[in-house]
């Protein structure tokens, strides 16, 4: 019989810690780097006390350290200063202030700030700027010369976001237009904290424009995402040659990016199918068994995404299972079974499963095959 | 045999939420009210942005309300203001800041500021004070003076701070006399964030002066606490009619307060006794053995106070735990055995422990008894 | 800026302990007593490596225990005994076993077996028995003869079990009606282990049969409940005078149950009307704002049911929220505004909403209301 | 200011997993391989419901899958036999019950026996036996003549349990000098369960024996090890060119064991100083401050094994951290400063620590160095 009281002992000397995130420590997030390239996560949307955020600006970089992020903006509200009889507006100080925290953490620190008008435009970010108070102007037109005179990238933010849109769904007005016309806008949030715009994606993946997803926060990181828990916060994976602020602007500029959100990627299926491979490997195991003959796949996964599968197209002398979920650092064990019982099988097998949470638009994953080569002579009895 | 892909399916469907503070939610710290009184949470030392604090006021009792406490006061350094160039000096704008989402919470919001001076007489905090921006002096004897106009009470911080005192022990200065002659030092911090002094622990049990234990915290809390794991923030206990400043104020001055720092509570036996008797239960379970004849002690604990004991002294004839875990919240089971093999006990039994962890001196914890009826007889084999 | 590395010590020298259940501690299931009686918490469907089980008879009073159960059924199968070479049948064995780990932890242990047979009649459960041997027999109409005359209580078991249900749906069979007749079939499972069966729920409010809901357990109860992360065991809560076996007995003839599965109850309005009044409690808070007149709803929760409920009807001069969720353990706070800016309310309010999880029949909530007398101005801007 | 009930909803919907390891599920143990070996996490000491255990033989496999192991070796008491009345005797069923979980799983079952005798000889655990049953002797050196006859390997169990020696030190009697003699006994259990026995590893290191660590599990394994929390069993990792029953008989004959027990290993500098290596990498990273010239450490560790540093020898111009912990699967920062103010730093920088939990003996860690180029200037104030 277990013995209570020296369990009790165990379990109480014993130092626990099941911690997925925190300061002072940085956990990276396991996605492959592909295509030759760096696969950085980044923020690019981010406040602080100096617009309508809660907290000073060297906490962004470390909160993005911990979490295992490359990259980040800090885009304070150009139009919006709520605190300005407290602190008087500067939007050039967040960058300056949490800049010494970005160098010792070795994150790439980009000057940002967010025009913020009523919808049309709505809300855009401009980033790679250089100087965030030239761009407070009365006529959102001149703030997007003055930036592009400045060399920034603009995106437009949370097109879909219900202050603004009351039925959720993203409008594309001649102002977006204009903006575009301006040889200045490079991408949209398809997503912003929570929220997926799938309209949106489909504008991205028509008008060519790169995908973007950001947190958008204004309170400390930990207070919104339950990262000990295991939650990730929305990034914008960049596939880039480095982590410059060059080489993060090459890759925006070239569409080079999956939004990564609520445990799914969202991108051109370029970038996801090797995603998905560099990450997953399996293996047949053959079993004895008595009735249908029955071989298990054995399915790892090595990366922090966790993929959800749907069965396509097999051979129908065998059963797959139906749905498929490779759990995120885990390695899982599926049957394959014969259709009938008491049959042989060898031959070569192939199933094609779609992948629900690596979306190339909405609704409609990559799909990919598990091919291998079977041979199981049912148990006798 | 247990089903491999049955459960995995059953894992990832089930959502699970094992948090133990957060934001948005209200979690109470259970510990009992105790003679007569309420048992507030409070914690007296905090910082924001209009010091060297890293959050914006209206943070603070959003924080204190989701972790259960019941009041806090803002205390920003009056002489140490490194954020002055982009927030020019304000002490009474962290409390009028706050107060909104303080009345929302149902937290009682305390004015404060803390004097910043080097050693002697080094940081203490005002509390109860009218108005902040007035005790902006040059001569910390005269902002004291300002102070007690004002019917503010004192309390002297991490007197023991290594950064004032480089071998981390207290020592008491004339200019601390000076203070308490002023009448207007209630108390000491015996308790700064994780750091316990316990020569200040002493004073206070000599000199009746309250104890006192608070964060002192510049950043979120969650980045320094980790209430997810289950970790709780220093507090001071007070034990006042209700939660009103005038309540909490009464019992401040008249040292009615218990610390409760990394699962300790450091107090007068006066409450401590009380609160362990509300909060622990027992009851002996007769068990037929073979062998030495034994009894089960069933013992429950109904708070958030883990307790450890040790026994003092005891019945010789019976074999009780040296030492006694009471987890937070749980039922434990403990044996108590006959000393010797094969012989019958009945009779009344008492054994005395010390609770290591509620401390009214330094090493001291209180003196608790089990008292109850035996009757054991061993099981023929 | 705070110290990376301080931090860093600090959460590696801390032992967090944030275990929901384990074995040597007990940990309650906080759901209220209600109607005079004592809301035990019951398994009545447990199986050991005397069936098909895998683990040996004392582990699961222990599990129980830990859990906070009051009374558990060990009900393994008469008919089938795959383990019968390496362990010959003996069906009073696991009970005879397991007895004096049920002692030690005050967990009542009830003497059970499971018919076992194609469907009709399926597999019923009988408890209360005093001879589990002797109900071995060819003819499972000679078992349930000699469970009447041994004063059994049998329950027909997972009526909708897909391996003789293919389609999921329990339908009543003449056998089903014989049962009935012999007067000794008190209830049925509406649920087993995470399967509820919705037209079982309406039989058991039509034929006026007892609600059970077990766990059918085979392994280790930690390995199929998630225990750590707060996951609970499906539970028949049962009503009683106390935890005799007579006293379960009773409830169980007369009724008095409520099943508890995946955080929700199901059973009769007169036990969830109680359990919902005795676990919360709200407070109407008054809090000044610019815009639309607002006051929040502080609501707590002092039991482990979360609580989801949805508005049926109020007042339409005020907008309640639409949902409303109150977690285990915790208070929330939820708006309630003013249909219109700038207008001031002063009168009783009332709102109805159904707790969508606490179930009367399939999809039926039990309808409660929140009543209060609001006075608020709208805050000069 | 933060959104409560938004916050609460975005809690409440999602679902949050943050398990270590759970049935039905793999997760690999971190642990490089190194010298041209796989690393095998591997058990030589389990019990189960044929001799004293409480589970199935067939968990057993799945256990040891989930939680990453290779192999285990299951090992009944060959003496006691304390089920013997339900269950009568068979020692050679636990493994034939096993095996097919195990085929499936892709896990290395060994069989075994554990000869189980008063002190001397104790208890001793025989694996690679080819017939338990016929190990069954009056005479425990006819066990040993037989095991020897199988071509079994012997290993010495807990020779330090209090059980058999009350104060826990172990003694090294002739019977083992007798059992040394036979050839058989290729090592001794340095750690069993949660108990390190440090005269054990000192006999090994002076007898050139194979240091063992095992579970000795009699229970389920999630009741004895936290493994939800982030616990690891003790288990004996074994270099071996495969995971073949010879590979691991080789590498066990020839020392090519280090245990993996409470987050240290132990072992032979020859495995442990490249395991290390290939699990931690670090990186000067420079920061412009005012006072004392400083650069950061980025140390990153790969592995599940959290690494504990002290600083043994620096160059006396530099401040290194006196400690040094480097978590599991995570990156952090030390400073390392310029012992005095104000003075620029241009050289090469070394310094060694002892890693206080790689032990090659007791008490002693291994020794291993950081050497980088530091060039840092004070910041002008």
């Amino acid at each position: 019989m277990v013995k209570f009281q020296q369990l009790l002992t165990l379990f109480l000397i014993l130092a626990f810690v099941s911690i997925s995130a925190q300061l002072g420590q940085r956990k990276e997030i396991r996605i492959p780097d592909v295509n030759g390239y760096k696969t950085l996560k980044c923020d690019f949307h981010i406040h602080t006390v100096f617009s309508d955020g809660n907290v000073w600006p060297d906490l962004r970089p470390e909160e993005a350290w911990s979490e295992g992020l490359d990259a980040i903006a800090l885009t304070d509200h150009i139009e919006y200063q709520p605190k300005k009889n407290d602190i008087p507006t500067n939007l050039n100080r967040p960058y300056e202030i949490a800049k010494p925290a970005a160098d010792k953490a070795g994150i790439t620190l980009i000057r940002g700030a967010e025009i913020t008008r009523g919808m049309p435009p709505g809300h855009m970010n401009l980033i790679f700027v250089k100087d965030a108070n030239a761009l407070i102007k009365e006529d959102w037109k001149e703030t997007i010369a003055e930036a592009k005179k400045q060399g920034a990238l603009l995106f437009w933010n949370h097109p879909g976001w219900k202050a603004q849109q009351p039925d959720g769904i993203a409008k594309w007005y001649p102002e977006h237009t204009y903006v575009l016309e301006q040889g200045i806008m490079m991408g949209i949030e398809v997503v912003n904290d929570r929220d997926y715009y799938p309209e949106v994606h489909n504008w991205c993946n028509e008008k060519k424009l790169t995908l973007m997803g950001d947190t958008d926060i204004h309170s400390p990181i930990m207070f919104v995402y339950n990262l000990q828990a295991g939650e990730h916060r929305t990034v914008t994976l960049v596939f880039a040659k480095d982590n410059s602020e060059e080489a993060i602007k090459d890759a925006l500029i070239n569409r080079r990016t999956v939004v990564y959100y609520k445990n799914q990627l969202i991108g051109d299926e370029s970038f996801l199918a090797p995603i998905f491979e560099k990450s997953v490997s399996f293996k047949s195991v053959k079993v004895n068994t008595t009735g249908k003959a029955t071989c298990y796949l054995r399915v790892s996964n090595d990366s922090d995404v966790p993929y959800t599968l749907e069965l396509k197209s097999s051979n129908n002398k065998i059963i797959f299972p139906q749905t498929f979920v490779i759990p995120a650092n885990r390695t899982v064990l599926y049957p394959v079974r014969a259709a009938e019982e008491n049959i042989s099988l060898s031959e070569n097998v192939k199933a094609e499963y779609e992948v629900k949470n690596l979306l190339t638009a909405p609704g409609k994953g990559i799909i990919i095959a598990f091919n291998f080569d079977i041979e199981v002579t049912p148990k006798k009895k």
